[in-house]
C-alpha cells in the first residue's frame, strides 16, 4: 500500500464497504460521543468521517488528536446507518473505522480555526495564511482563480495566440504610476525597474513580427493602498495583435472574456459577447455618469435642459444662462414616493451637492399627477413634457441635476446606482458588458489649463495626423475599455505606430522630441524600422476573479497578498538589508528627514 | 475587405488563382528583373511572392520599397509558370500581382539584415532585437519556447495540478545566490527581495492543504554573467505535491519531461520515461565523474585499484598507500591508437593533471597485445586482468587516473565526454535521462573542516532523526536531480516537514534555533501547525528549450535577454534614477570606494 494514501478524502463510497484503506489529511473536527470518537478527516478533495472506539488498537492515540493535526490512518470502510447518511458529500454514505494511526504533523494551539465560519482580523489571517488558506472559502477562491487563468490560456491558444514572456527586471515603463526600483550590483548607482505593464515590450513584439501575443503578466506598481488593489503587484491578461482594427480586437477578446464568465459565473446570466454594446465615452458620461457603467441597471439619464430654460425653477433657469451647462434627469421607475425622493435628495447632499430636485407621479382620480416642489415651479405643461420624454408614469419619479456636467456627472452616476439598487431595478444575477469607445486622447488640467494625455500616450488618434492639427480636446482615440457591472475589466487601444504622428501627439502634450526619445527610446526607435499597425488590450485577472467569486477585497483572491501597508507579515517583508548587501549596491539609507 | 489583409502570407495557393486579395507584411527582399519587380512579402506565418511591372498603377511607389518596410498590398493571384514553382513553401505555386500599395511603416537603413544568414555581433542583435527577432531562427526558437511552456501546462493540468501564483515582491528566500533587493517606499530603509525560487511559498502551499501545485515561475538571482545563464531572471517549472514519496514525484514528472522531449525533439530518440535509470550520487561520480552524466555516451568508469596495488607502476602504487585513494579507468572502445591516447593525455595535462596513463590493445599475429608505457610497467598479467574487467579488446584503449577521487573526478568526467565525442560513441540523436538520487545532505569544507549543507537545507534526511545522530557526511537525503545529455534539467527533494528534524539538521550545519527562525521563520512557523509530508522539484525552462532548439547560448531562447553585463541596450536598463525617486526611498548612492 502507498505510504500515505490509497484514496483521497473524497473517494470512498458504499462500493468500498469492507475495503481496507489508507487516508491522509487534516483533523477537521473531533466529536466525542461518549467513548466513540468521530473525526472529520479533510484533504484538498473532501472530507471522510472516521470513527474510533475502545476496541481499536490505537484508541489512546486517536483520543489525543486535535484540530488541524495532519495524520495518516489505516482502517476499514463501513456503511453508515441509514439515519446517519449525509447526502451532501460524496463520502456521506460511509465511515472509516480507524485501525492504525500515524501523526504526520502535530499542530500547536490554533490562532485561527479552519472549521466553522468564525471571522478573524485580516492581520491574523495574513500572518497565519497557511491556516486561513485551508478554509473552505479560500480553497474555493484559489481553485477558481487557477481555473480561470487556465481557461483564459486555453481560449487564447484556441485563437492562435502564443504566450511570450517579457522581462521583469527591466527599464522603467512610464504608465503613470510609481515604479519599483531594483538597484544594480554590477552597475552601482544605476537601477532597473519592475514593469508597470509589458506595454512597450508587447508593442516591440509586434514590431518583431510575432502577430499575436498574449501573456498572463505580472505588473508592478508602487501604489498607495486601497482595498480593491494590491499595493505591489497584480496580474493582467495582456494581449496584442498586428494588422488589426479596433473591431478585430473586440471580436477576439469579447468571446474570451464572455466565455470565462459563462464558464465560471455560477449560472448568472452573461450578455452575449456578440451583442455587447459599444458606447462612446461621451454617451457613457451622459447616460450613466461614468465611463464604467453598470448596465444591469436599466436607468439611462437624459438631457432635459429645454424644459427648464426660462422656467419658473429659477435655480436651473439661471444655471442654463451660463455656457456649457445642462440639466440632466435620472429616471427612477417605481421610485414615485416622497419618502424615496427625499432619501435620494439627502444622498446627493451627502455627496456634496446642494441637493437633487425631483418630480414624482401619482394617481389622482385615474389621472397622472406630478408632485414635488419642482413640478409646482415649472408648471404642468413642462412637467408633462418631461414625463413624456422620460417615458415615465404613475408610481415613477425623476431626479434632476444641473450645472456644468463635470461638476455633477460623477454624483449623478452614483445616484443612478443607488436608485437602481434601492428600487430593485438592477439585475444582480447578471454580468452586463459594454465596450466604451472614442475616449478623448487629451484632457485639460482645469487649474493650469495644460493639455496632457487623458490615458496612456500610445493610442492612435482617430483621423491620424490631420486630427492633431485641430483642437486637441476634440481628438478621439482608438482607445477603449470594457465595462462589466460597473467595473473596468479591460482597457486597450489601437496604437500609434507612426513615429511622426507619435512625436506630434507628444508635442501637443508638451513633450519635446528629446524627452520622448529619452522616455520611450526603445519603442520609438523600433517604430523607425517598419512598424506594423497594431493594437490590443489588457484585462485585470484579479478583478475578473473578484467578480466571479463575488468578493469585494482583492486579498480574498490572492494566495499570499500583502497587507494594506504593503507588508507580508508571514514572511517578514520588507526587512532591513544586511550591511554587506548595501555595500555591494553602494547604497546608504538616509535617516528620516535627512 | 478587411483594412489590412484578406489572407496571411502563408495562405494562398493555386485554388486562389484569379482572386483579388489583400496582404500585409514586411518586404523580405526585392529583386528587379529588368523592369519586373519580385518582392517576397513576409509575415509571421510565411512568405508570398509579389510581382509588379510598369502596367501596375502603383509601379512607381513599389519601386521605392526597401527591405523591412511594412506594407499592405492589394493584388490578384496568378499561377506561377511551372518552371518557377517553389515546392518548399505552401505559397510556392502562386504569385500576387500588385495593384494597390500602402506603406504602413517605412524603415531606415538597417543595422541588421533579416533576410539571409549573415552573423552579427551580439550587441547589435540585442540593441536591435526587434529586427533580430524577425529572423527565421529566432521566430522558430520563440515559437518553440512558447509551445513548450504551453505543453508543460497542459501536461500538468492533465495530472490534476493547478497553477498558483506566488509573490514576486517578497522576502529574501535564501537559496545560496544573491538576492535582488527592492527598496520599499512606504517603509524607507527596508527592502523587499525578488524570490530566487518560490521554494518557501510552494512548501507553504502544501501546508495550506493544496496538494498539487505547479507554476511556470520567474526566479531572480543576481548572478555573475555566464553564457548559459541569464544574469537576472530565468523560468522554472516549479512543482510540489503532498503525501508523496520520492518515487511518486518521479512517476509524476518523468512523463511530463519525457513527453515534452518526444513532442518537440524533432524526431530525436527519447528514452522511455518509465525506464529512466536511478543512479546514486556516489555511483554517478564513480561511473561518470559528474552528478549530471550524459548517458548518450556509453562509457562507464570503473575502479581498478586492485590491479595497481604493489604494481610496477610506482606512481599509482604509491598513491594507493594513502587512505581514501583509488585508481579509476575510463574505457575507450575503438580508441586504441597511440595518437588518440597521446591526445587524451595532453587533454588531461591541459586540465591541470600531470597526465593520464593509458593502455591500448592491438592485434599481434592474431593475439591481443597491450601497448603503452603503463602496460610495460605493470606487466602482462595485470594488464590482461584490467582488459578483462573492462571488457575491452583489440582496437580499444583505457585511461587511468589515480588519487583521492575528488582530485580527479571532474577531469575524468570531462575526459569521458571528450572520448565519447571524439570516438563517435555518443549518440547525438538521442535524449538520455537519468535520475540521480541519494545526494548527501552535508558536505565538508576541505579548508575549514566546517560542515554545511551540500544543496538546499530543506530536504528530508533518509532515516529521519536517527540518521542525524551519526556521521553527518554519511547522511543521504531524499534529494534528486534529473540529468539529460550532461545537463541538470530538474532538481528536487522530499522536504523535511518536521520542525524538530529541521532544527537538528540546521544545528549540524552550525545554524542555531534563532538563526533558523530568523531566516526561514515563515516556513518553520507553518510547520508547527500540521504540516503534511511533501516533495517536488523544479525544472529549468530555458535549459529545456536550449536542448530542444540545440542552442548553446541562453539568449537564443529568450525574447528580450540582458547582455552578459546585465544590461538591456534596447531599453536602456539599468539607468540613473531620478533624484525624486531616491528621495522617496530615502536612499543615497555612494561614490565609488566610499
Amino acid at each position: 500500500m502507498h505510504a500515505y494514501r490509497s484514496h483521497t478524502c473524497a473517494d470512498l463510497n458504499k462500493s468500498n464497504v469492507g475495503d481496507t484503506v489508507r487516508l491522509s489529511g487534516w483533523v477537521h473536527r473531533v466529536r466525542d460521543h461518549g467513548g466513540v470518537l468521530f473525526i472529520d478527516l479533510r484533504d484538498h478533495y473532501g472530507i471522510t468521517q472516521l470513527i474510533c472506539d475502545g476496541d481499536s488498537p490505537v484508541f489512546a492515540e486517536v483520543e489525543k488528536l486535535r484540530s488541524e493535526w495532519c495524520i495518516r490512518i489505516d482502517g476499514s470502510v463501513k456503511a453508515r446507518d441509514e439515519s446517519l447518511v449525509n447526502t451532501k458529500i460524496p463520502t456521506g454514505g460511509i465511515e472509516v473505522y480507524i485501525r492504525d494511526l500515524e501523526v504526520l504533523g502535530a499542530a500547536k494551539e490554533l490562532p485561527l480555526m479552519v472549521f466553522g465560519d468564525q471571522e478573524y482580523p485580516e492581520e491574523t489571517r495574513l500572518r497565519y495564511r497557511y491556516l486561513d488558506l485551508r478554509r473552505e472559502n479560500m480553497q474555493r477562491n484559489m481553485a477558481l482563480r487557477s481555473d480561470v487563468v487556465a481557461s483564459i490560456r486555453k481560449r487564447m491558444w484556441d485563437k492562435a495566440f502564443r504566450e511570450y514572456q517579457t522581462p521583469i527586471i527591466t527599464a522603467s515603463s512610464p504608465e503613470g504610476a510609481r515604479d519599483f526600483l531594483v538597484p544594480s550590483r554590477l552597475h552601482p548607482g544605476k537601477f532597473y525597474a519592475l514593469p508597470q505593464a509589458p506595454q512597450q515590450f508587447k508593442q516591440l513584439i509586434m514590431v518583431s513580427g510575432y502577430d499575436k501575443y498574449f501573456q498572463i503578466a505580472p505588473c508592478f506598481r508602487d501604489e498607495d493602498p486601497r482595498a480593491d488593489r494590491s499595493p505591489t503587484d497584480f496580474y493582467q491578461l495582456d494581449m496584442e495583435m498586428s494588422f488589426v482594427t479596433q473591431q478585430d480586437v473586440f471580436d477576439t477578446i469579447s468571446p474570451v472574456i464572455g466565455g470565462i464568465f459563462e464558464e465560471f459565473g455560477g449560472g448568472r446570466r452573461v450578455d452575449d459577447p456578440a451583442q455587447w454594446p459599444q458606447i462612446s465615452y461621451k454617451d457613457a458620461a451622459l447616460k450613466y455618469g461614468t465611463d464604467k457603467p453598470d448596465l444591469r441597471n436599466p436607468i439611462e439619464m437624459q438631457v432635459v435642459s429645454e424644459h427648464f430654460k426660462g422656467s419658473g425653477f429659477a435655480i436651473f433657469a439661471k444655471i442654463l444662462e451660463q455656457d456649457g451647462t445642462e440639466i440632466r434627469a435620472i429616471p427612477a421607475p417605481t421610485g414615485g414616493s416622497r419618502k424615496f425622493c427625499d432619501r435620494m435628495n439627502a444622498f446627493a447632499q451627502k455627496e456634496g451637492l446642494p441637493g437633487m430636485g425631483y418630480i414624482f407621479w401619482r394617481d389622482k382620480d385615474g389621472e397622472v399627477e406630478a408632485a414635488g416642489p419642482l413640478a409646482k415651479n415649472i408648471g404642468p405643461e413642462r412637467t408633462e413634457a418631461i414625463r413624456q420624454q422620460l417615458g415615465l408614469g404613475v408610481g415613477d419619479a425623476a431626479f434632476f441635476l444641473g450645472g456644468k456636467p463635470k461638476s455633477f456627472e460623477a454624483v449623478a452616476g452614483r445616484a443612478r446606482t443607488v436608485i437602481g439598487d434601492e428600487l430593485g431595478l438592477t439585475d444582480k444575477d447578471r454580468f452586463a458588458f459594454a465596450w466604451i469607445v472614442d475616449f478623448p486622447i487629451y484632457e485639460k488640467d482645469e487649474e493650469t489649463g495644460a493639455i496632457d494625455f487623458e490615458h496612456n500616450p500610445f493610442s492612435m488618434p482617430q483621423g491620424g495626423m490631420a486630427a492633431l492639427e485641430g483642437d486637441p480636446l476634440d481628438v478621439r482615440g482608438y482607445q477603449y475599455d470594457l465595462a462589466c457591472n460597473g467595473y473596468e475589466l479591460v482597457s486597450g487601444a489601437i496604437r500609434n505606430h507612426k513615429p511622426e504622428i507619435m512625436f506630434k501627439a507628444f508635442e501637443i502634450a508638451g513633450y519635446g522630441h528629446d524627452e520622448v526619445e529619452k522616455r520611450f527610446g526603445g519603442m520609438v526607435n523600433a517604430f523607425q524600422y517598419g512598424a506594423p499597425p497594431h493594437g490590443g488590450c489588457a484585462a485585470g485577472i484579479d478583478r475578473i476573479v473578484m467578480l466571479l467569486a463575488d468578493e469585494a477585497n482583492i486579498r480574498e483572491v490572492i494566495m499570499f497578498p500583502m497587507n494594506q501597508r504593503a507588508e507580508d507579515l508571514m514572511m517578514g517583508a520588507p526587512s532591513e538589508p544586511m550591511n554587506e548587501q548595501l555595500r555591494e549596491l553602494r547604497l546608504r539609507v538616509l535617516p528620516p528627514e535627512a
